[in-house]
């Protein structure tokens, strides 16, 4: 295979990219001047080496712990659980929020043999359980069905905690997904996060 | 600038691609082994560093000359003009085709400032021109105003050299790209050649 169709074949695999775009951005990466194209292949050679998920939180970063949970500035009493470490971008970004975070990992989905086990579910549990800072746990699950399943699941196994568990507000449209949510709405979905019954 | 900030840069600056989708793509490449995204990266790099054009013809490709100039099955007497290198691929597809290519690297757009020097236009002309092999010419220019202009420039340009000149139909559909035509209208636009009036 030539270095060109290798690397068509390469782009084709990302997410949302057909034959036709990898072979178009073949062709413009080719017309680039070679430290442009190096920069390119450095930053995705830089994430897959220096990225590790914090041992505390799930969060992708290059330090562990994570900046956030290295941040004293912190509220260390909130913690806000996501799906995946993309969420916490569309959080950061309203500026709203000063608390922690809890990366599940994914949601629970039975039909792809996804379960409690497979989710970071434990480690909330520890993070949340006896001894800890911790006063409230704001659920903040995709407004899907699986991540309203997912949040009832974890409600229901920090029920014996006795920390607040609080769902965030279902201002976003049902049916989307949190990493793209607009900043207002997210914003707006956090303040509007209702208590969740057991 | 961290790491996975610093993909998204990268990222958002290929065509068709935005700020939110060089995320979700930055965020996918997290997910994946190191093995994955070590091959796209050393697949880009591989283009930038091995992939060069062909002196003769101008195609890309890692040999020079490029591998369709070094197959003596090819008709040595049949050359094909495009725009773009990419273009190569749409015609090579079609499995019609068994004569040899020119890339003009571009098309002629006097608001852009590219004019016939700016074209591979010259070399066309020596391989054309006395004692060269060569019976006819086909301008598979796109079928856009700018390729429709730059068609007829070459066609002057190669009106001395009494080789039959023509112009690749326009089953193409007009103001399209050549690059992406479906198989089928890329043979039919080549077997439908008409000669072309100086």
């Amino acid at each position: 295979m030539s270095a060109i169709e290798e690397l068509s074949r390469e782009l084709a695999k990302l997410p949302g990219i057909g034959r036709k775009t990898a072979t178009r951005l073949t062709y413009f990466l080719l017309k680039q001047p070679p430290d442009t194209v190096n920069r390119l292949a450095a930053a995705i050679k830089a994430v897959s080496t220096l990225v590790r998920p914090c041992s505390r939180c799930g969060n992708l970063s290059e330090s562990d712990p994570c900046p956030i949970c290295q941040d004293p500035r912190r509220d260390q009493e909130l913690v806000c659980v996501v799906e995946e470490a993309s969420d916490i971008g569309a959080i950061e970004r309203t500026g709203e929020y000063r608390g922690l975070y809890h990366v599940l990992g994914g949601h629970l989905s039975p039909l792809d043999g996804i379960g409690p086990d497979d989710l970071r579910i434990e480690g909330l549990q520890t993070r949340v359980g006896n001894g800890s800072q911790v006063r409230e746990v704001i659920l903040a699950t995709n407004p899907s069905m699986e991540g309203e399943v997912t949040a009832t699941y974890v409600r229901g196994v920090l029920a014996d905690t006795g920390v607040q568990v609080t769902r965030i507000a279902l201002g976003l449209p049902v049916g989307g997904d949190l990493e793209y949510a607009d900043g207002v709405t997210v914003a707006q979905a956090l303040a509007a996060r209702r208590e969740m019954s057991s």
